[in-house]
């Protein structure tokens, strides 16, 4: 990383230590990789500095930084991790951390969402999470839990590694499963070289070069009060504290697969989740207020169900689309805001849409129609609905509503079919169906009820109910490492005058309340 | 609850409000029902007052709290609401919550730990959680959690009634599955005991009475640096910030199980379990202070063994006290102190004492000895090390410790063997073998490094690595619920002066920083 390359001023980017921007660029550099170069297999991340692969999040920008963005840079980092594991596993382009040099905190915790890790045996390259012993916090983007849940390493040697600020090298750094393995200085670029090739081997992708597709600038139009895309709006009421996030359906639909990759980053069901993953994450940043998000779609449903079946295609960028799709529906779900669906005449909440509704905490659908001559709102549900875009505990989100019980099953059997209002509330795909005199009344009670809660109580609650059912090691990231790490960034003892986080590199040591909580 | 029966002065327990006295008394109400009362085979829970089942903790005493109070009551409460779930599944005692009055946040968490809920149809009596509205916080002793993983209440619907203050009565929380139930006034008594008969009969227990064991009040000797027991020991040094705990094992064995009945609360296992649950609740409130417990047992491991065999025995207090020890086992997994233990010459590491060691962050066990003629240590895998000590996933430490590798095959092959120093440490089930020159300055290295590090990270990174591998509803509402609501409780929108909890009562509204996180 350029030094001086900051996002913001009063830090460098030293020892390869980074920064939001860094990270940006990285999730940038991950799908592109993805979407416009799909022959390839196999990504070797390495450094270009001599002895060091990266010093992790730079401290000088942490310590100067507001909690919520602390909180915030975070979560994008460990979504942008996590991408790194799906595109090993869903796209066959595993990564490999070539460490020619010492990877320490974020940066190792960067080589441990690659599938392979490799240490140069120098005599001084180590690894290391020092967060705790120097900093008076927790690795940030899933260190623990990967060491742990991923690599299975034993967690007392776990806890010795996580508490040695000088990190630890070579043979121990093997034999406690930290790395994979090591290479000495004069092999470890043929070591790498043999890595990537027997990866590249065993990768079920089988492209030839020039079938990528390049991922255009987004047609981003920002305003006070708006943020709009070419099928993605958002609307800011800041009196109400909402953004009302519409998402249109697509106007045509390719008539097979062909089409979609002659349209390339023009087709709607990519050009449309490129555009709401960038509004997530815009909003998240810029727009804390806003704590309520209105979720609307437009369109006509049918095409979207006609979009999904090519969806479903056996084709590459097919599949990448519906990753992308399931990435961004997962970035909402870790979204800290509170999220309910309007399903009004002319939306479009089915298939691939419909998941924005089952992402949502709550769905509002209206009983009949606003003016005469509109078609009352429909759902359909999908075979999108029932797999290939599953939360980031592998399961469904109408398996997570409906759990083990004959729900799921019902909803499932009428796949396809256009739900009205009266069908969806007694299938529970929705929470409420008020009438037409009543809906503007009950979306106002809600939304300034919801002004009303505590913005902390809300986001606990949230992230609480929508886990609801089995764990993984991105739910136990996303869930409980990052609610220890919001109350550990919080106390004193990390952020205080006098905490760890500040006083990193003054030469002046923490001074800590003792008291265990 | 008696009004005026609070633990500590400055509030009242109205409405069957609670506090830590009241939780005291019923943990050991729910055990002394197992161990006393075993042919009891339904515990009906309801309330003396008219109208009011429980009002929930007492805000009174939650408001003038201090953070570490709120969150250790809290931990206490949890393990009481599991100690009654596990009567319900492990010793055939169904708890039948009969709602004869409103149940409100923690007096409806207490409910969903009961099997079956009756609500009073008497259209006023409410289920209701109303921390997020009212309080600013979210439901602190598992309600989330068990809404949605236990009784599989819609998501939505869980959204809508966890921020409906009011609550939700009637026909509507049955059919939300927030009650399993429904009475009227005249039908309550009638609709409560045949619950409770049904529940009885299908118990596998099979008891007469007069068979039970009275637990006698524990030997129980404070003064300013131990706390001590028959059993067990703990001695505090105040300057290194330690508490050494030290666990007796067994001086004999009875011959039969016929020998645990007779020797009642005396029997070694019963008394030493008690002990040490016991301790560790009173260390975790009162000394804040002592960040790391040292573990240390004496005795002949043979002795162990050979208890854990009668415990093995198809008897209703064989079962009672295994049952005992894992939940004492889970409390130590649950408290936020690093664990060390220490394995020496004359300990006894055997079966469910090495449960303690496998419990512990680290364990250090010394090569050698530290005086001439000392039998040098040894550590035994029993039986009770492969499943019926179970961390609170379901998953037994030694599956945790060694993941899907060979490495647990290898330590149970080895189960009733005499393991020396060096195996042990081969077997990875020791963290380090330091020799008798380097024993002691080692660990005193270790306990300085755990006094320099922040008390919070430490709690993060421990809570972390100890629950590694698959989640159980008890787990996440240790790890993730209670991880969010330590973050809750400590912002201003909670417990600063403007926060909801500090204001509720007063007549005023909460002043919120509106800042989504």
């Amino acid at each position: 990383m350029a030094p001086d390359g900051g996002i913001a001023p009063g830090y460098q980017l030293k020892r390869n230590s980074y920064d939001l921007g860094v990270y940006i660029e990285l999730n940038d550099a991950v799908q592109r990789l993805r979407f416009s170069y799909p022959s390839v297999r196999a990504v070797v991340l390495t450094s270009a500095l001599d002895r060091m692969f990266c010093a992790g999040a730079n401290i000088g920008m942490l310590a100067t930084s507001a909690h919520s963005f602390k909180v915030n840079f975070c979560k994008f980092c460990n979504e942008t991790l996590a991408a790194i594991e799906d595109a090993t596993s869903g796209s066959g382009q595993t990564y490999i951390a070539a460490l020619n040099g010492t990877a320490a905190g974020g940066g190792y915790e960067l080589a441990l969402a690659c599938e392979q890790i490799l240490l140069a045996d120098d005599g001084s390259s180590v690894v290391a999470l020092p967060e705790v012993p120097l900093l008076g916090v927790l690795p940030g983007t899933g260190g623990l839990t990967r060491l742990t849940d991923k690599r299975r390493v034993r967690r007392d040697l776990a806890d010795v590694f996580a508490t040695t600020a000088e990190g630890i090298r070579g043979r121990r750094a093997l034999d406690w499963r930290l790395v994979d393995s090591l290479a000495r200085p004069t092999e470890f670029d043929a070591a790498v070289r043999d890595l990537a090739e027997r990866a590249a081997a065993r990768s079920a992708r089988r492209l030839t070069s020039g079938e990528g597709v390049e991922l255009v600038p987004l047609n981003c139009n920002e305003s006070e009060n708006t943020l709009s895309y070419d099928h993605v709006r958002a609307e800011f009421d800041r009196a109400a504290g909402t953004a009302t996030l519409v998402i249109a359906g697509p106007d045509e639909v390719p008539t097979s697969v062909h089409g979609l990759h002659a349209a390339g980053a023009a087709a709607w069901p990519l050009a449309a989740a490129r555009e709401l993953d960038d509004a997530i994450s815009r909003l998240r940043f810029s727009e804390p207020d806003l704590g309520t998000w209105l979720i609307k779609t437009t369109g006509d449903p049918a095409a979207v169900i006609a979009t999904d079946e090519l969806l479903a295609a056996d084709d590459w960028l097919a599949a990448e689309i519906t990753g992308l799709w399931k990435r961004t529906l997962r970035r909402l779900d870790a979204t800290s805001r509170s999220l309910i669906a309007l399903i009004e005449p002319g939306s479009c909440f089915a298939g691939t849409l419909l998941e924005l509704a089952l992402a949502a905490d709550r769905q509002y659908m209206l009983d009949g129609v606003f003016e005469d001559g509109q078609l009352p709102a429909a759902l359909i549900v999908g075979p999108m609905n029932a797999g290939p875009l599953a939360a980031a505990s592998g399961a469904t989100r109408l398996a997570v509503r409906f759990g083990p019980g004959d729900g799921l099953g019902a909803v499932l059997a009428v796949a396809g079919k256009e739900l009205g209002t009266a069908q969806a509330m007694g299938l529970g795909l929705v929470t409420a169906a008020p009438d037409e005199l009543d809906f503007q009344d009950e979306i106002r009670l809600v939304v300034s009820e919801r002004a009303g809660f505590s913005p902390d109580a809300l986001t606990g609650m949230e992230a609480s109910l929508r886990f609801a059912g089995p764990e993984s090691l991105s739910t136990k990231i996303f869930g409980r490492l990052a609610a220890w790490q919001n109350w550990i960034f919080l106390r004193p003892n990390a952020s205080g005058p006098q905490g760890a986080l500040r006083r990193y590199g003054t030469g002046q040591r923490a001074d800590f309340d003792r008291r265990r909580v």
